[in-house]
């Protein structure tokens, strides 16, 4: 096991209700907030009323940035801080899925800084401060809802890059299961490949000892397994949306990775993806992990044979290990698609045709690799890629 | 899954060589602390010269309190109330056990607390602020280096109490695997009793549904049945201490129990056991808790099976769900045996004269029942201590 420090502060108030309770819970922290969400769901559902009547009663006043949509822009992010920065606000109430607290966060931290808050995705500069943030969720997808990263796409050049800070955990977030009953089953799914790839992005470690982690990976993974299909033949299953919802949080509050080295390759890799063709980051996933293992199951089948056999009860082919491999690879894809996930590019209509630009990017011009399981150079990306497609 | 609310503030640094980190650490919250520790152990394998050398470096004073014990005991806890109040001191490293942890936290609600610190043990008053609280653990067992808990025992009458309040959960915590090399055999096997009885204690549960975090106690006790073996025969062990290490933190911190009822009953009666013998609190769950299981395990035979298959293999007979059941209770037994824990008060000497005294204690001579998997009144519990000699 590796040396590690984890700490998360995020107050997390789980279950039936619980967004009666944002107001009490600001007014512990600001007199005056930035409620950021994203399109009208959370009008139609009602939330939005409850949120500003619970707001109103504690004494909060609301000041107002809708527009925040899946693969959240910088303009908007350079839109709220400027609003933030104008009327003095200190604290921002993020209501909706990744989308909207990612973007929360990227204000958050834009606002104490004099420079270009890009700066802080590219690697230019880092945070010291940053607003406080806080979150109602209504997508169990991205875990930004107790994770300390933001991910934001710079629409000058279709880069989507990510940020990760301590500074940046929500200092409470709302989990109503109830909240995820009308997410449409797209959706639904979306967020559980996303979720899947959080765990597995942690799984795939070169750390030799990481026995404990990878038994709360497998569990986590198999809670997503078994509740997914739920949901998404009763959306309104109370426990199988909880279950969901819950795990979806603890996949990427850091506990799954503790004291193991990680590989986030299938990430960045997706990043170029939706940074440029804007498809859903949970579906991109869902084409490129599949890709990614038949890139690199062979440096070490070992794992993959764990992954196989415990994750989904596959059975060992003693005298064909790769075999069992290849199995649990199967086994991955097969669950992709059976909850109505692409699994290629070409289901999104994504052609071959930008490959080399998408590996360029993610490699800085082949300046650099990415992984930590396997070393990715530009043509390991490009390969992956092509698998994908 | 039931609403619930989840924060642990505790900063967990994990690793080789992290003692050196406390002056550091503790600087940001004191320039004055009271180390609290237990005998000799500390002084002997160098670790009070690395903690008080951290200190001194950062510019921390040092006031002193040796003497936490097992069952630690509230004379002490009254000393060091004393001390801290003489000396002005507003934070307490506790170097050790759950021992000199509880006692630590027990000083640490004393201090600002004008009446008895008893009374947050008895119930009839409740902690409203309390001096900060770290730790440099060295038995993973208690999970009190971020659990919100202490217990303590009172000399006068042999009661042994709990209390927990989110206000004791330590400020930070350094674990590091490499101070466990040395504890004996045995005291490596209470630990491990405690941890999973830690677990345990949540994962038979009355909520129909938990399915994420029956797997995650699942996961946690599989770690601990796989690792201590390995630590048993191979003290120095890094990776199979360091898993326990890390299991027996996470079994205790809350994120286990989250959302489904607990049942504290096997806790409750060690507690009259250690209370009236002063045996080591691990090994007298190693013999009540098999006990409790057999007097409850046939108001939820189910849970009993999964408990059987999941965590220990054993085959389902469909044809006999009890018989599996049972042989999952067997398992356990027989996993304490094989660690070298007593599974019977005989084991420890105990006899059965005092049986009823424990009983009465343990249910307000019969004014309240215990538990929330089976309410247990005074006789039940009566019939689980018999079951136990």
């Amino acid at each position: 096991m590796e040396n590690f420090v984890f700490q998360n502060k995020t107050k997390i108030i789980f279950g039936r209700d619980t967004e009666g309770q944002i107001g009490e819970e600001t007014a512990k922290y600001a007199k005056k907030v930035l409620l950021h969400y994203g399109g009208g769901s959370i009008k139609k559902s009602g939330l939005y009323d409850r949120i500003t009547e619970s707001l109103k009663k504690a004494g909060v006043e609301i000041v107002e940035l809708a527009g925040a949509q899946p693969n959240p822009r910088l303009s908007l992010v350079k839109v709220g801080i400027e609003l933030c920065r104008k009327n003095g606000i200190t604290f921002i109430l993020a209501a909706g899925g990744g989308s909207a607290i990612d973007s929360a966060k990227a204000i958050a931290a834009g606002v104490p800084y004099s420079g270009d808050v890009w700066d802080f995705y590219t690697g230019k500069a880092a945070p010291e401060k940053a607003l406080d943030v806080a979150t109602v969720l209504t997508i169990p997808a991205a875990g930004s809802e107790s994770s300390p990263s933001s991910v934001i796409t710079n629409e000058n050049g279709g880069f989507k890059r990510g940020l990760t800070n301590d500074l940046l955990r929500p200092v409470f977030s709302i989990l109503n299961p109830e909240l995820t009953f009308t997410l449409p089953a797209y959706q639904t799914a979306c967020g559980a490949a996303d979720i899947m790839a959080h765990i597995m992005e942690r799984y795939f470690t070169t750390t030799k000892c990481a026995d404990f982690t990878d038994r709360l990976c497998e569990a986590t993974m198999k809670a997503v397994i078994h509740n997914v299909p739920i949901c998404l033949k009763e959306p309104k299953n109370y426990d199988a949306r909880a279950e969901v919802m819950w795990a979806g949080c603890v996949a990427h509050n850091d506990l799954l990775g503790t004291g193991r080295n990680q590989d986030w390759s299938s990430h960045g890799i997706e990043h170029e993806i939706s940074g440029i063709y804007d498809v859903a980051h949970g579906a991109g996933l869902a084409a490129v992990f599949p890709a990614w293992m038949k890139h690199v199951y062979k440096s070490n089948i070992n794992r993959f044979v764990q992954f196989a056999a415990r994750v989904w009860n596959v059975e060992i082919d003693f005298h064909n290990q790769e075999k069992t491999a290849l199995a649990g690879i199967a086994a991955l894809e097969n669950f992709f698609v059976s909850i109505g996930m692409p699994v290629r590019l070409n289901d999104m209509n994504i052609k071959d045709d930008r490959l080399e630009e998408m590996a360029d990017k993610c490699s800085g011009n082949g300046s650099h690799t990415i992984g930590g399981f396997v070393s990715l150079d530009r043509n390991a990306i490009l390969n992956i890629l092509k698998l994908a497609v």
